[in-house]
Parts: C-alpha cells; structure tokens; sequence
C-alpha cells in the first residue's frame, strides 16, 4: 500500500485498536502512542491494546492510551511487527492494517504499508500524523521516542540522513530530545552497571585478539539482581573493544542451555558461523541457540570463528 | 564578526595555519581539517598546528593536514577555543582570527566568530565550507566528526533540532556516518572498559539513594592498566544511574589531591555545592579542587550536598 491509501483507510474506520509486539521497545510504544493521538486529535476513537510488558520499558509514553476493559474494536492496526510470532501475549483477532519497516515482514495483515529501507518505523508514522492532523509537541515527543529508538539515538549503522532529518524536525516542533535522551540512552538500572562490570571482567580473548567471547551466565544474573528488562542489548557490549573483528556473546539461559549472539566488522561472516550451530542472521550479526554449557560453547565458536579467519 | 566578514578575511589571506586545542577533541580537529581542506580547495596554502596531543583522540583525521617544518605561517586561526590558555603545547604566536561556540571566549583574537547558542564549532565551519567551496565527501567526514563530538553524538541535552539538520545534510553529502560513529562512540579501550568495571562496582549511595558517590584512585587505573586518553567522560558514568538526583566523581589525581566533578538532575544546584571548595561552574555540572584524600572528599561532598536537599 501506499502512503496515501492508508491515509484513506485510516479516515473510513473507526474504533482503532493498536497493537504493540512483545518485548515492546520505544519504536513500537512510541509509533503506536503517536498513531493513537493523531486519530483522536482528528475526532476517532483509538486505543493501544494493553500489552502486559509495557512495564519492562517505555510503559509510560503507552500508558494514557491504553484501552480500558471492554473496548470492542473496529479496525486493528499493528506497529512496528513482522510477524504474527510476535503479537503480544493475550492479544486474540486479526491485523487489518500493519505498519513497518522490517525487509523480513510476512504480510500477514490484510493490508501492509511497508517501507523496508526506514531505520524506524517512527518515520513512517510521522509522515502519517503530518498528513492527519500536523505534529505538535505532544506527537513530536512520541514520534522522537521511535524514530530515535532503532538507532540507539542516531548512533548505530542503520542511523540515515533521512533519520537526522527527522530528528531535526521533530525537535522543530516541540519534542524535548534532551530530556527525552536521558530517560531512553542515559538511564541504567544498578542491576544493569553491576552486570556490565561483570561482562567487562568476563572477556575472553582469541585468535590474537581478533575474536573476544564474552559470558552471562545465571550466576552472574543472580549477583547484579538483574532482570530481562536489564538485559537489553547487551550483546553489544564486547563488541565495544577496540580492534576485535568479532564479537561472541553466550548468555545461559538454563542448565546446558545457551543463546549465542554474534557480531563482526565484516571480515568474519557471523551468519555462516550461527548458521553451522542451526542459527542465523546477517553477515555482521547473527544468533544461535547451543545444548550445551557456556565453556562448551565458547570453544565450539571460537573454533568455528578460526575457520573464517583461514 | 559575521559570516560574511570572516569569509571575506579567509578570501583575502593565505598561508594559514589552523591551531587545535590542548587535549584536542573531535570539534576541534574536525573543524580545523575541514576548514583547512575547504582553503585548499579553493587554492589557499593551508596547515593544521601539529599539536603534541594529537595521538590521544583523532589525529588520524588531522594527519593529512599536519604543518611541515619550516612552514612560514601569514595568518593565524584558532577554532573551538575559547581563551589562550587553551593553547597547544608549543605553540608560540597570535591569533589572527577565532572561531568558537564557547559562551565564556574571552575575545584574546584580533578577529572572532562566535555563536555561544550552537551546540559544536563544527556547525559555524560548516556555513564557511559550504560559502567556500560546497559539501563533498571528504569535508562532510570532517565536518560530521566536529558536529557530532560534543553532542556525544546527538544525545546530550545540548543537542538542537539545528544540530540534527546539519548532520542530516553531512550524510546527505556523503559522511560515512555509521562509520564515523563507531570508531568515535563505539569502540573503548580494554583499559577504560576494566576502569567502568571498577567504577560501576565503586559506587557508594547517599541520602537515599538520591546522591551517588564515585572515586577513581590511582591503584585502580594502574590495576585497569588505564592512561589520560582512556579516562575521558568519565564524570558522566554514575549519572547513568536511575533514580539519582545528584552524581558525583572523585579522581585521585595525587597523594592527599583530588578532582571533583559534580553533576546534578537541577534540583540540587552543582555550582553552589563546588563554590564552596573554590570551584565553579553551572547548576547542572560543576567542578572544584580539593586537598585531602578520596575519602574524606567523598564525606565533604555528601554532607554539602546534603544541605541542598533541605
């Protein structure tokens, strides 16, 4: 679908009901949030289901537009979602419209308004609410929240021009970047400084110090008081160390149970090596899920890793 | 001076030698090799002082542009440095002309474009690069280095909208932006990443948990193995801290010698709480001297502290 005719879908309906997916982040919260103000500012009732991990992060930006118990829906609309994998927990019905930007969506909706070259989802929205109603400051904050997110503040890879520019013109309007920045990137958990202490003492080094592998076990977990919301994104921390060419992060997540995630700079094909343990992902990051301990599977990818460097 | 003024002088003399800084950071070596490459672009002789610190941070950006010996220079300019205090090691002479974006420039430059309300030097290099010679590759490298540095890459709370357009249209004319960023934001030493092991593991809480205590001693950046370059920033990690309303850094720069950076959410007010030790600064980010050991600093601090909070 084009811009223009979700506009025109979104104008004929009624009774919007907005899904999240799980393990929301501040795309999917912050473009929903934004969705739902735009339509009632232009006279439509519109809610966001009651995902029951909003409390893990941004909770807060989703929380005035939450719908109340038995809000009977009209027209559903998923944010920022691939796949009905990762609808959320309780959510029962159907996608009439989905929203997104991830090259990997499934189209399961009946409509998909999509945009795979976004760095966020955010940006789509936005073009949505300048035509519904224009941005103002309360739009402008919940749109810099996605359109900031997915790039981990105009930091990572992903981060365009096209992005800045977004930035720059929801700044323009009233969003409060700074304040905003400081509650997104700026803000960690005792749990979370305690367990990256841990992290940063765990480095393991291979291959001359090409390949660090790193560990998080439950162990570790227990001793920081950490908690899944305390662990996001951690496995970028080892790639952080200057000079390694690839990163291996093991997490333990049960007794002979671990998830692997794995990021290069592009010499070493991180897809191939999860892809020989049953895995996958890109050529600069891709995961794996190994049976096995955490000292087991550092050996296993650390030799696998010495292979691509051959 | 203006714009116009300051581009009329460049036009009118040659020989330039660009001066960077003490402890050169990326605005400084970005704006003086961008400003350098523009005036040679338009067929000036154009040389970058070749300040002794440049090995600490990017120098590899200011390489190409490094004066020769015996080079004569006809006219001086200094860019991001607000006093001659701030002049590099060495470096003997005047200053023809001043650009800066410090509020406190003490005016020591015969000529001085100042705009105190921009968030980098970079930004105001930015409108002479694009007055003299365009955007290409090369000067939007440069130019995205000077205006993402002291942003922290567009997060801090200094970061405007009009700072976000300018990166935007850096990427737009071709910055390697997501490489940029990782070399600049992304990657740390193994010595500052065991330093935050230390530090995250140092922290001492105060006033319920509002106030947080943090010391550096020389035995543990010897133990992380850690030299001046891997402690920059520093002052900022225990504000990262949720909850917190007041962050405070001890560093043992000596026996019996600290340094104290005070950094508050503006409800306790960091001026007031440094003046009182013959320091200074804003009500946000202050800092001061004190002779005695870490220790006892740590309990001046929270008790001076404490008193704001009454």
């Amino acid at each position: 679908m084009t811009v223009d005719e979700t506009l025109d879908l979104l104008r004929r309906h009624d009774g919007f009901h907005i899904i999240t997916h799980i393990r929301p982040d501040g795309d999917t919260i912050g473009s929903a949030a934004a969705l739902c103000y735009a339509l009632r500012r232009i006279g439509k009732t519109a809610y966001l289901y009651d995902n029951p991990q909003f409390g893990d992060s941004y909770g807060w930006a989703a929380e005035p537009y939450i719908a109340p118990a038995g809000f009977t829906p009209g027209f559903t609309v998923c944010v920022d979602m691939a796949d009905v994998s990762l609808m959320p927990e309780g959510f029962k019905g159907d996608a009439d419209l989905c929203i997104d930007h991830h090259p990997s969506n499934s189209f399961y909706a009946k409509n998909t308004l999509l945009f795979p070259e976004k760095a966020s989802c955010g940006e789509i929205i936005m073009a949505l609410v300048k035509a519904l109603c224009g941005l103002d400051a309360t739009a402008a904050d919940l749109l810099y929240i996605a359109v900031s997110t997915d790039t981990g503040c105009f930091v990572y890879g992903n981060t365009t021009g096209e992005t800045l520019q977004a930035a720059a013109e929801l700044c323009f309007a009233g969003a409060r970047n700074g304040y905003l920045n400081k509650l997104l990137f700026r803000t960690s958990s005792e749990a979370r400084l305690k367990l990256e202490a841990q992290i940063f003492s765990s480095f393991r080094y291979y291959h001359e110090g090409r390949t660090v592998i790193s560990v998080v076990t439950r162990a570790m977990l227990e001793k920081a008081g950490a908690a899944e919301k305390d662990i996001q994104d951690i496995a970028a921390l080892p790639g952080r160390l200057a000079g390694v060419f690839t990163s291996v992060m093991i997490r333990e997540t049960g007794k002979g149970h671990c998830k692997v995630s794995v990021r290069t700079n592009g010499v070493a094909d991180a897809n191939k090596i999860c892809a020989q343990f049953g895995g996958g992902g890109h050529k600069m990051a891709a995961g794996c899920v190994l049976e096995c301990g955490v000292g087991a599977a550092a050996e296993l990818l650390a030799a696998s890793i010495a292979r691509e460097y051959q």
